[in-house]
Order: structure tokens, then C-alpha cells, then sequence
């Protein structure tokens, strides 16, 4: 049987636009590789009119519910009465969720108001989605066909509660299990990957490949589903295999998080150490890399020259160099990866310079002219960009990170620059 | 006349999960700002017969409709479609529209198919609302008692049509103007301005006064309604004063985009230049600074110190006081920043190091020990911190760069640190 979903939010910071509704794409996004259809979002504030109305037309359409938002006691707990009433239940005291709102507050050692006992009133004979997270508890139930799933609204909190309490309950409601694997790439564009997919392996049914694009990068979702995860991961296999293939090395990875996440991983295999040298990224790269916990194994620091006296100063790029050809070009790039590599003692430097805009530099260098370069232990590679397809500023910078990390990434893997 | 009203997205991809429906955030602020209810947000996919049963219940609802998105080729012109029908008017094609829609496709440089003339198409009698941003023009018109206007999908486009062509045909429908200020705070959490809040401005109608929080800052936004400019921001201006006036050193600035934004602009007015040294924050501070055009005007640059070596060669950190303190004290935070206006050649240098977690370090100091330091012309300042209550990783550093961004600030300004 095909389930119909809507997902309904409640919130009126949502309805004055001070936050964007994270939770329906985190919900969707999980939803759907479940395989089931979200056909709905609905947004309404936190007023029980409306409320009861939104509910009410769900109720109508949809097989399953579900809520974000609206259990905390500022907003009293809006959407547990509102759906316990829509569905004829009453709200009981929960005595564990007391318990753990309780402990909640002495271990985040903030005092608790008698309010915030409202939250363990859920309704009668629920499933309680216990919150780790945060104190308002989630729940589920099922009434009059319908199944009903309430989750908190923070995405912080809605997020985890969707993957470790939502999804097991309702992996119960469909048959087999739904496995996938997201395959990584770097250096090719959305529309030539989707163009080479196409003749490839079309009409696909089971496995179903997905393809997303996101800051220059692609990626793509094996998603299969069959009775239990080795047959799953058995018709999964052949498609990443085939894929893998297919874009040989423009793939950085498979169920990795990032580009920076596979150079770091890269670097602690193989017992290396790195540093960057960064102009117009202006200290994205190290921020990025130290993002990741644990970066500080092989990370060993960054120099960010933002001018050219620094470049000269810091990083002992050769004056000369300078004045020859400006601080945005190749041989710069070089110096600085070379500089980078002796200033901080590291086994791997990576450099960036170029032009991030909104306006071109004093050399005429147009916007989105970048280099970046690689210093190693083997000599030097730089690679020279235009990305002034689309110049916007932020764009530009996330890509040139992402180039430099490609070379550390090919030289680490052994590739081809 | 009180307008309620629905903004109806249409997008497969939005119930996927593929993006976030940042379409309808921008509308709700801009709407809101207008002083305009918005009380639905509703989201369904291509699909005809599930979005003109949304539209069937908006128009039932609402008093002003606003879609976004199906206004491409590639879903059939679904909400022109279907909008048109539900107020029972007939498409018909717009020259002017054409021909944009044709010089667009020159302009850029790229092949229009037929099918792109199928935006040309119009709801009779409409206004058109020219799209300079994109191919799909939007539309507005008003039946049966209803305002209906569709905009295009993208967030890049969305954005302008909205400011640039929904808002001006929006403001005819209401009286007078609408004006705002905003107030923003370092230093101060959410809850205790609000306390303060509740005390000193209680039942104001008009000026409002709207509390927002974010990132360990907080802002105020001030909205006056009036017949004129003139008006509203005579209404605006003593309510800004007194909110300054209340929270004194803890406004950093009133319509400024940014903490690091004000500091540029100090150091640019007195013609000082910055440097930074980072630990914790590795980079982050640097690429807050960069993001911003023109940074490379007075930010010389920044060293990553990642590890103790880095601090001691490049930063010239004592080795003694990181043997005698380790790296996460107040005495190494003050040697970095010193190290830093040194190495870097600048007038002021700020420093971050800490426990950005996920664990303690080998010192044994709690994820949230966090240091930040100033070194100036004039001497040193450093500001302990125990960001410990919510110790998420990304949000501790970001915080930690914005204690050392409020530390410039307040030298440049002249206030107490």
C-alpha cells in the first residue's frame, strides 16, 4: 500500500520568516528514502483555530501525520491538544517523560519551571518518542487509518528524534528495508553527470539513482529497497560499482561527509601532515578542515596572507614573484604552497589566490580567475581556475576551497592532477 | 482592512527534500515587514489535481495569495495553469513579455526551445510583473475579493521579483509606509533582554518592538507604521534611543549587518589595520572577516595556529608558557595575539584559543574553555569564557570568534572591554 504524507509545522516564527522551515526538508529528505510520498507541507502559527482547521484538512488527505513544532510550554503545548482532540484522545500524565524532563534540567543544571511538566501530558495509549535531545517528547499513535507522529520543532532536536525514533517506528509500516549509498564527485558539472546517467542506465526501477548538486559539487543516491539489508545491499552493489566506474576519478568517495573529511582521512592513513596558505579564500580551507573534530592529528595550521606583504613576510614568497606577476597567479600560487609548507614544517601545503570579486583586482584580473597550488614532498602542482560563470563572492570561495582540497586528495589517493 | 495571507509553493523538489523552502522565509520577512498576516504556508508538488485543491482551499482562506514556483517549462506552467482556472480566467499571450523572454535567452548566450514561449502565456487582465532576473515573468491580479500573485521559483529570483515588483504592488493595498530599525546586541542572552524589555516598553502598538536571537546574538527590530517616511521614522527614532540608551555598550550598532562588519569599518575610520591568530576557531575568524568586500583594506591577515609547534615557531609563543599553562590559557592567548601584531605587522591583533569538543583536551579543560585576546598599541586585553551549556562544536566557534570580534569593537570604540 503507497502511504501519503504531510508534514505539518507549527510555528509563527516560520509564518514571520525568522527561520526558514529546516525541519520539512529534513523530514522529506528521510521520508523519501523511505519511499514514502510527501505530497504536503503546511505551515501555521501557534493559534488553535487554525491549528484545528490544518489538522482537520491533513486528517482528510493524508495517512500520516506529521507535526514539528508546538510541544514546548511556551506555546501551550499547541499541537498535543490540537491532535489529541482531532483524534478523540485525552492527554495523560507520562510519568518517565516527567522523570526524564527532570533530569534533563539538573544535568543541563537550569532551573525548571512547573510549565515544563506540562510536556509529559501526552495522549493516552501513544507510543512515546523519547527526546535525548531536548526536553519536549515526541509521540506517535495510530486513530481512524491515520498514523500520527509528533516531533519537536528545533532542527536540532527534530533531526535526530526523525532518525532514531520517527524512522524505526515507521520502517514497522512498510515491508523490507530501504538501504542506500551516496557516491561523491568532484570536477564535473550537474548537467554532463545527468547527461552521461542517461544513456547509462535508464529506466531504472529498484535500485533508483538521485542525483544532487550542491557548491560545485555532485553527488549522487543508490537507493534500493528489498526484504532484508543483504539483499538490499546486494542490488546496490552493482549499480555503485557501475557508477564508480563511470566517473573513475571524479569520485572522492562513497557515504563520505566531505571533501576535506577524505583529505584528513587521507592524511592520517598515511601518516602526513598539512597546511594551508590562503589568499582569497581568505581562511575558508582551515576552517573548513577544523570543522571536522579530531583535525588537529594532522592539521597542522594555516597562514592566512591577505596581502601581499604578508604573502612576502609569513610565507616567503619571493618579492620578485610579486612584482612579475601579481599575487593572483600560478607562480604565486606555487610560492605560497612552497612557503606554507617550510613556515609551518607539514608534510602537504595548499594555496589559494585570485580574485573573489565583486570587483576585479588592480592586475585586470576578472572575477573568479583563482589558483590554487599543492606543495608535497614530490614538488609542486598548481592549477588555474575561471569560474566566473556566476561570480558571486561565497560561491567562489567554497569552490576554490574545494579545488585545493581536490589536489591533496588526488595526491594522496595517487591520482592524476 | 486586516489581510490574511497564504503563500502556496509549488515544487516537486520542496517534498523532496532536495531544498528548503527558502522561498516562502523571504516572503514571510518581507511580508511581515509590510505588516501583513501571513498565516499559511502550504507546499505541493507538480502535481495538477493535488494543487488546485490547495488553491480551492487558499482562496477559501486567504484574502492574498502568493505562489512560488511552476512557473518553468519543464512542469507545464502548473500554477499559472491552475490559478487561472480556480478564478476562471483564460491565459493569453503577452508580446512584451515574448520578446523579453526571447532577448533573455540572446542576452545570455543560450538556446531557447518553443516551449519557453509558453511563459509568455498570462492570465487575462493581469499586471505583469517583469522578471529581470530569469526567464518566467510573474503576474498579479485581483478577483472574487482575492489578490493572487505568482512569482517565480528560484531564491534568486524570487528575492528581487518580490522586492522590486510584489512589494510595490502589495503597498498599494495597504496604507501609509512601513519602516524599521534594528538594533543589535553582542553580550547579552535572549532572555535577559527580554526581561529587560517587559519592564521598560510594555503594550507598544506602534512603534512594535520584535526580539530575534541567533548565534549568541541578539538584535531588536523596530517597525513603525505611518502616512509618510517622515512620520514613521519620528515614531521610530525615540524608541531606538531608548533601546540604546537601555542596553548602552552592548549595542554594537543599529542597521549593520555584522559584528565583524562594524569592526572593518572602525579600523578603516581610523585607519588601523588587523591581524589574528587562531586556534579554536581555525580560520573562522579570518573567513568572517573576508567574506566581506573590501576586508583586504585593513585585514593584513592571519595565522592557524593548530598545534603548540605552530604557536611557537610562527606566533613566537614562549615556549615556557605552553609548558607552563598549556595552550587553552589566558597567558598563551595574550603571547598569540602579541605574536600575531608582530608577525603580521599590524596595529591590532585578536586571538582564539579553547576546547571547541567534541572531548576535553589533554589538559583536562571542559569543551567551552574558551580565551580570546586583543594586543593593541596600547597594550593586552583577554576575556575568559565558559561557552559550556550547549558545547556544539560549530556554535562554539562561532561564538568564540564573536567574543574576539567584540573585543575590537570595543577599542575601536573607545568602550571599556
Amino acid at each position: 500500500m503507497s502511504h501519503s504524507v504531510e508534514i505539518l509545522s507549527v510555528g509563527t516564527e516560520l509564518l514571520l520568516g525568522n527561520i526558514a522551515n529546516l525541519d520539512a526538508q529534513i523530514l522529506s529528505q528521510g521520508l523519501s528514502e523511505l519511499g514514502l510520498n510527501v505530497f504536503w507541507h503546511t505551515v501555521v502559527g501557534d493559534n488553535p483555530q487554525r491549528a484545528r482547521e490544518a489538522v482537520a484538512i491533513a486528517k482528510k488527505r493524508a495517512d500520516i501525520i506529521i507535526t514539528t513544532g508546538g510541544l514546548g510550554p511556551t506555546c501551550d503545548d499547541l499541537t498535543k491538544n490540537v491532535l489529541a482532540e482531532a483524534f478523540g484522545k485525552k492527554l495523560v500524565f507520562d510519568e518517565d517523560s516527567a522523570q526524564r524532563i527532570k533530569s534533563y534540567f539538573t544535568r543541563t543544571n537550569r532551573p525548571m519551571t512547573e510549565n515544563n511538566l506540562q510536556q509529559a501530558m501526552l495522549p493516552e495509549g501513544c507510543t512515546v518518542l523519547v527526546n535525548d535531545w531536548g526536553t519536549a517528547p515526541g509521540c506517535a499513535f495510530e486513530a481512524e487509518g491515520c498514523h500520527v507522529i509528533m516531533l519537536p520543532g528545533p532542527p536540532s532536536e527534530c533531526r535526530p528524534m526523525f532518525l532514531y525514533r520517527a524512522k524505526p517506528y515507521l520502517l514497522g509500516l512498510s515491508e523490507g528495508v530501504i538501504a542506500s549509498h551516496t557516491i561523491k564527485l568532484f570536477g564535473i558539472g550537474e548537467s554532463t553527470m545527468e547527461a552521461q546517467l542517461r544513456e547509462q542506465m535508464n529506466h531504472m526501477q529498484n535500485p533508483t539513482l538521485a542525483p544532487y548538486a550542491k557548491e560545485g559539487e555532485c553527488e549522487l543516491r543508490v537507493t534500493a529497497k528489498a526484504p532484508d539489508d543483504a539483499a538490499a545491499q546486494a542490488l546496490l552493489q552493482p549499480t555503485v560499482e557501475q557508477v564508480k566506474a563511470l566517473f573513475s576519478d571524479k569520485v572522492y568517495g562513497v557515504d563520505v561527509p566531505s571533501l576535506e573529511y577524505v583529505v584528513l582521512e587521507g592524511l592520517k592513513a598515511k601518516g602526513l601532515t598539512l597546511g594551508t596558505a590562503e589568499s582569497c579564500t581568505g581562511g575558508l580551507m582551515a576552517k573548513r578542515l577544523t570543522d571536522i573534530p579530531g583535525a588537529s592529528q594532522v592539521f597542522k595550521g594555516g597562514i592566512v596572507s591577505y596581502t601581499n606583504e604578508v604573502k612576502a613576510q609569513v610565507l616567503g614568497v619571493p618579492q620578485h614573484l610579486l612584482d612579475q606577476f601579481g599575487a593572483v597567479s600560478q607562480e604565486v600560487a606555487m610560492a605560497m604552497a612552497q612557503g606554507a609548507r617550510k613556515a609551518l614544517n607539514c608534510d602537504i601545503a595548499l594555496s589559494s589566490t585570485g580574485v573573489a570579486g565583486p570587483d576585479k583586482d588592480e592586475w585586470d584580473n576578472e572575477v573568479g580567475t583563482m589558483f590554487v597550488a599543492i606543495a608535497t614532498p614530490e614538488g609542486c602542482h598548481v592549477r588555474s581556475l575561471h569560474l566566473g560563470n556566476r561570480p558571486v563572492r561565497e560561491r567562489l570561495r567554497i569552490q576554490t576551497a574545494s579545488h585545493a582540497f581536490d589536489l591533496a586528495r588526488r595526491y594522496l589517493s595517487g591520482i592524476e592532477y
